[in-house]
């Protein structure tokens, strides 16, 4: 998996021009002259404050191979590869600004990694960077089941903290498909968006307090565990959504919600598209307060799941030709309550004609997660289709089905998507275009689904995309970030004068831009 | 009111040395010999592109009176007077982009003004600065009724925007006792939090974009509707709390809420303090999401009232010696759910030996507005009492009471609490110190009412009450903000390390130190 080092130069960030790989913009394929590599020297160094077992690195005197470094430098995708000699894994706050104080004086790039769960590559190197694994800060700080906030350390996996606040009947205000593997602190340097958002709001409200190292090892220790501080600028919300290029979060506070006593979801089949939206208004009408989740797909997204899994969620003859799919989610305080405003809301949409082909609502928690189930293995199925592009993008509801259909219309145009019964010829072509994902949030995940991945799709969807996101004044990357993989399309979503004092900021916090270089910005 | 002008230095804001007034740290008493005074030649350049009924200036062309300016010099509580000679109110965005780059070029210092309703006088000159008021920008530029985004001009008034939103049965996420008068633009750059905070969150996840004029004229144009966007630093929250120091918030999206079918209000009065914990932790089961207010005061501010109003809230003999009372809200979906909540509540906690000595619950919405108003007119029984000290704080809720009563201790223990019965004496003393506040928010305000304001009350009461609040890792400002008032306290709050930063970014933004000068930070 290795590209071999054809030139060395001892001190700097070197590799051979390296091709850039079809959907991997955004690789150096220069080095960054102004930063140094690590060499076996700072190793030594990191060895006289972090135990062995903190330092994993192929420079002497450590003793790792590349191997032991694949879980760090490749992306859980494997789309992204870094080449990282080193990782290191500190236990606490200080053995990180420790860490940052040196690569700062040394100008040591550094890449700070989570669960390495990110959709976009911002948690791996894109070349040598050292890796600052949080796995090992893993400890919740304190609890407050008055208040409901939650204070842990970055590395906290965040199903662990989920368990953990389950006695004291709590929940996280987020929950994500990577819930098992992801870090808190990733969470938030990503800015995560996830399932829960249309109930309790973003990480910007939740998220109270962050410790944070600057890559010059001062601390910014804004650990607050207040709900209300108007005293001054909020620097914290310059970290949410960072993705590791300003500093190093190490601590998060977060107001934690009580776990709600009754749960319900409701799978439902639309004749038309049109009607998602006055499902939509009636939903927030009739089940207000309880209302938790509104998630939407479309056909094609149904039935890939349908085959995937051999299964029907809804009766094939009453669901007919339906065009478009709701997964409704309550949550309330009280069953018998939740479950009377599901029937009137019921009884109000089966009463309009032509608006709902078939339905079913979940009579126990099997049922219930079954129903989720059926939502969450779109992107599974998806991927066992073929190759799969992903854009993750917020644009108005109303334009969730002219968004697919376009993009559908576009690769058709050029002759790019495979026929019913046809073969596969000698160019790659598209399978399918599907579109499903958080209705309620405006947030539509776009998926094409190829034969293979091929610079002939990626060129007629790629700036295609990002245009018809623009015109419709959506953002390019809803909730998984810019990270590497679209530094080249931030001119859609941000304008000019956005992107020069973002670069400011950056410049403020990070003037020797040792930290994750390459992500957010394209290097200069 | 006016200071006489004792020397004139022409282009220099200049005036006399002038004895800081009780309680109002931070005025300047030298000329920042950086910035320039505004002079006959600028009002001209003014008019050029501004109409006559826009520029408010005691300078030629102009034919104002100093008296015309007093409604912009002079905050609403007559504490800060400040002497502008010149208020600009543009219509547009490209007209205040006008206005700032004439004064970025001239270096004209510039205080934004909304509704002028803030408690800490940061929209009010310290000097003669340029008054830029927005109350001509009033305008709701859309409304989509499906995801409830609202994009507004800053200058609307809160109230009018939530009658804007009756029909279509959607509510402003923020409500505020100055909801009359304040702008949604002076809302956004104070990060208002107000009674609703609680169920909505704060501005920092119902603000989804903003439109913000920069020092030197340039837009930034960030005004997104999207739920989600992920794409780069999020710049606009650090215009949200900023108080005008860094730009000019123009428009303002909003998310805004489905209005609740039903409200109710209960008012309860406690045995003890430690009680309200425990209410309030069951209202958190029991009443879960329908939850939108939890509102307490002490025995001093209920009696306050009482004495204030003539009225009694509670069965007066039932009341009995009770220490602590509190007004809870709930919004629902459904009348008949909320109130069958409210009863399981209610019988939960009556079941409970002395946790309850009285209460009583809205039975109507008239019912609903008394119950409300017994808790919105404590800070006028203050006022009414003498002059009143207001702290604005975050602390522990099981701090709320301990805070107010080591206040009163540590007066009386300096001989300047008034003793029951005696009689107004040489040195003014305190009448009477009380707490009440957002519990449910963690927001306490700390009312010292005193005969009046002296330096000796002042230099017990600061930094006495900075230093409780540090030690409890609280915030000295809550909800209302830094401003003029509280420059000289900020260290109190926020740490070496984030005040460095958060200067650093003030210079990013306004390197010419022409926006809002001496709010916020104190000027060096």
């Amino acid at each position: 998996m290795y590209l071999p080092r054809i030139t060395t130069r001892a001190g700097i960030l070197c590799r051979p021009p390296r091709r850039i790989p079809t959907g991997l913009r955004g690789f150096r394929t220069s080095p960054i002259v102004s930063l140094n590599a690590v060499t076996g020297d700072d190793i030594k160094h990191f060895k006289s404050f972090l135990p062995d077992s903190a330092i994993i690195s192929t420079l002497a005197p450590g003793k790792a191979s590349n191997d032991d470094l694949v879980p760090f430098n490749h992306d859980w995708l494997e789309k992204y590869i870094g080449k990282s000699k080193c990782v290191l894994k500190p236990r606490s706050t200080e053995e990180v600004s420790k860490i940052m104080k040196h690569c700062y004086e040394r100008r040591i790039a550094i890449v700070p990694q989570g669960g390495n769960t990110g959709l976009v590559g911002g948690g791996v190197p894109t070349d040598n960077e050292v890796i600052l694994n949080l796995g090992n800060m893993n400890n919740v700080r304190s609890f407050d089941p008055v208040s409901g906030v939650l204070v842990a350390d970055a590395g906290c996996i965040l199903e662990n903290l989920t368990n953990y606040l389950e006695p004291y009947n709590h929940i996280m205000p987020l929950d994500l498909g990577a819930k098992g593997s992801c870090h808190i602190g990733g969470n938030v340097a990503t800015n995560a968006g996830g399932l829960r958002l249309l109930r309790y709001g973003s990480l910007r409200g939740t998220v109270l307090g962050l410790e944070v190292v600057l890559p010059n090892g001062e601390i910014l220790g804004e650990l607050k565990t207040l709900r209300k501080d108007n005293t001054g600028y909020d620097i914290k919300q310059l970290f949410i959504g960072s993705e590791g290029t300003l500093g190093v979060i190490t601590g998060v506070a977060i107001l934690t919600p009580p776990a709600p006593a009754a749960t319900s979801a409701l799978l439902l089949s639309l004749p038309s598209f049109s009607k998602v939206k006055e499902v939509f208004r009636t939903t927030k009408t009739n089940l207000g307060e309880i209302l938790s989740a509104f998630e939407y797909f479309d056909r094609n997204a149904y039935d890939l799941v349908r085959r995937h899994t051999g299964k029907d969620a809804l009766d094939e003859g009453e669901v007919g030709d339906s065009e478009a799919f709701v997964l409704i989610e309550t949550s309330g305080g009280k069953r018998e309550h939740d479950e009377a405003k599901l029937e009137e809301f019921l009884e109000q949409i089966y009463a309009k004609e032509d608006f709902i082909t078939s339905g079913v609502q979940s009579q126990s928690q099997d049922d219930f997660l079954s129903l989720w189930s059926f939502r969450e293995l779109i992107p599974e199925a998806a991927g066992k289709m073929g190759k799969v592009y992903k854009y993750d993008i917020s644009v108005p509801v109303s334009e969730f089905k002219a968004v697919t259909d376009t993009v559908r219309k576009h690769l058709k145009a050029l002759n790019l998507i495979r026929a019913p019964g046809e073969e596969k010829g000698g160019g790659a072509k598209v399978i399918e275009v599907i579109g499903y994902g958080h209705f309620g949030d405006g947030n539509l995940h776009l998926n094409v689904i190829a034969e293979a991945f091929t610079s002939q799709i990626e060129a007629a969807l790629e700036p295609f995309v990002y245009e018809v996101v623009e015109s419709l004044h959506g953002s390019i990357s809803a909730e998984h970030g810019i990270g590497l993989m679209k530094t080249h399309a931030l001119q859609y979503s941000k304008g000019e004068v956005s992107r020069r004092y973002m670069k400011r900021i950056k410049q403020v916090f990070d003037e020797r831009g040792i930290m994750n270089p390459g992500k957010v910005f394209e290097i200069d």
